[in-house]
């Protein structure tokens, strides 16, 4: 959580000039993301003036997939989805470059959207997550744009090898997830109807009033892929505490209301849900205990354990069917 | 820049219904501040709602002083300056308390105001700037609280001695410090008109829209003590380049104008500017060294160069009243 890029005020308020809404009024550096440098501006002065988040992309983002993500919220919100409006320059882009002692970096400007993301989320809340997942994956089958998942079952083995020999620096318990992953990649479903999908639908990246979903953030994970996975991924990422020791069946009951009061999965999307929450379980497992491993001792990143989802596997491994009940 | 505290949105939502300011819809933390935790709040619902800045107080800040500093924004804004007006809870209380891992602390809701701080300030600014400055004074002399100044001449031998023996580790040049400061607390004048006064009223802690000052902000090192050092601060501090070794006449004048413009500083107070200012720039210098020696190599925090002062120190050393002509 930090602002890594550095921008002048003056060039700060040059740059805003760029893209047609007015003069900039304020502008807070934000404590979000740990891998971007954002902004909350506010501008005043022409129609489209108003609050918006501004975000510098640093090193570990790949920005060849940056139009990929910001045409994505162009099409989503398009077609009434709660995600952000990006806001094009003045020759019509999404983005644009800045030059910064660290060299040439992309960045955005997009839509504010109010909301809190819930630490505790509630059954209602949980409830309005899914239907608005569903809600992406509707309007998602209609977006041209196509990417791989990075994060996917090709990418698994890679982070295995990274990892090979010190999963025991983190718990000698993960020494039993090269097997999991090998059993995941043979149970990878290959015919689900897909679309263009979140993959990275955490708490942290929904944004709630009340009730109801505002907005949808942080697309960039977002990939073309089996919806089933998408919603496997929620399932684990919202149904559990955070150390993933207790599953509530009311949220992860609610979420799947949800989602079918918009969409409705088909037998075989049903039927893959236990093998893809083990899935997604181990793609979070893999790439925490990537960044476990190799981050510096004296980082100010938050270290995630991948513990958390070694147990999430364990409680899908177990109860199979059983946590997706709802649907049948 | 960091958030320190971690609030449970649920936790941060029942703290905001304290303040009678309506239900929270926004949160973001906020890179701003070396010492405290500050999010950016907006709420919904009740007439008083609106946006507000939420600061925790964290360790570095002695927070006996917490009620100088809220009172003296409440009393400044009902006079009229730029300044963010405090919001009260439930009990009238200006400050709360809230539970964390970290133990209790203290917190406060303040008025958001909107602006940008300058960093390449115009004369325009720096005269609104200056204007400003001496609104507070006038204001401030009314102010019924009392507080030393923390960083005032007092407290200066504390520092040479915690820096004995180590100035050569930032530049040899420093060892001309513990002479200079003991001619400054020597020069400093016993009988100059005071008020309260903000201290360290540097370009970021002042936001703008256009040449307008909206907000004065960061009154945490404010106390009872003499006009024309507040003067001397603020013309060292906004008059020169950041690395001190350029100086801006037009921007000095400026402030100077501007803040003769709403109150005229007598003969004395004049006369005492250059002493004041070298006493200034030895104050900034001090703590500067102190941070340097005392912050761990590994601290995230930007170190910043004591040297710029003593640069600034030989400016004055070397002009003088001319630094001031405006003046007279």
């Amino acid at each position: 959580m930090a602002v890594y890029t550095r921008i002048n005020s003056e060039d700060m308020a040059a740059l805003v000039t760029q893209f047609g809404v007015g003069e900039l009024v304020s502008a807070k550096g934000i404590a979000e993301g740990v891998s971007n440098s954002n902004w909350l501006l506010e501008t005043r002065g022409t129609p489209d003036a108003g609050r918006f988040i501004l975000t510098v992309y640093e090193e570990r983002t790949d920005t060849r997939d940056l139009p990929f993500f910001l045409n994505l919220l162009d099409h989503l919100a398009a077609a009434g989805c709660p995600v952000p409006r990006t806001i094009h320059d003045s020759s019509g882009s999404a983005w644009r470059t800045i030059d910064t002692p660290q060299g040439e970096k992309m960045l955005a400007l997009i839509e504010f959207l109010p909301g809190v993301s819930a630490d505790d989320p509630t059954p209602a809340q949980a409830e309005a997550v899914g239907a608005a997942l569903a809600q992406v994956h509707l309007a998602g089958q209609s977006f041209g744009d196509f990417r791989r998942d990075g994060m996917g079952p090709e990418a698994w083995r890679g982070f295995v090898r990274s990892c090979a020999g010190r999963w025991s620096e983190i718990d000698p318990v993960l020494d039993a997830v090269p097997a999991l992953v090998d059993d995941a990649i043979k149970r990878w479903p290959a015919d689900l109807p897909v679309s263009t999908i979140h993959a990275d639908l955490f708490p942290d990246n929904v944004l709630l009033v009340g009730d109801e979903v505002s907005g949808m953030i942080d697309f960039y994970f977002a990939c073309t892929g089996p919806m089933a996975y998408d919603i496997a991924v929620t399932h684990a990422a919202w149904s559990f505490t955070p150390d993933g020791r207790h599953f509530d069946p009311a949220i992860g009951d609610a979420l799947l209301t949800g989602y079918r009061s918009v969409r409705e999965p088909d037998a075989a999307e049903i039927a893959a849900l236990p093998d893809l929450a083990k899935a997604g379980c181990l793609r979070f497992l893999l790439t925490r205990a990537y960044d476990w491993l190799n981050t510096p001792a004296d980082a100010m990143v938050t270290k995630k354990d991948p513990l958390a989802f070694l147990r999430r596997h364990a409680f899908y491994d177990e109860r199979g069917a059983v946590a997706f009940g709802v649907l049948s």
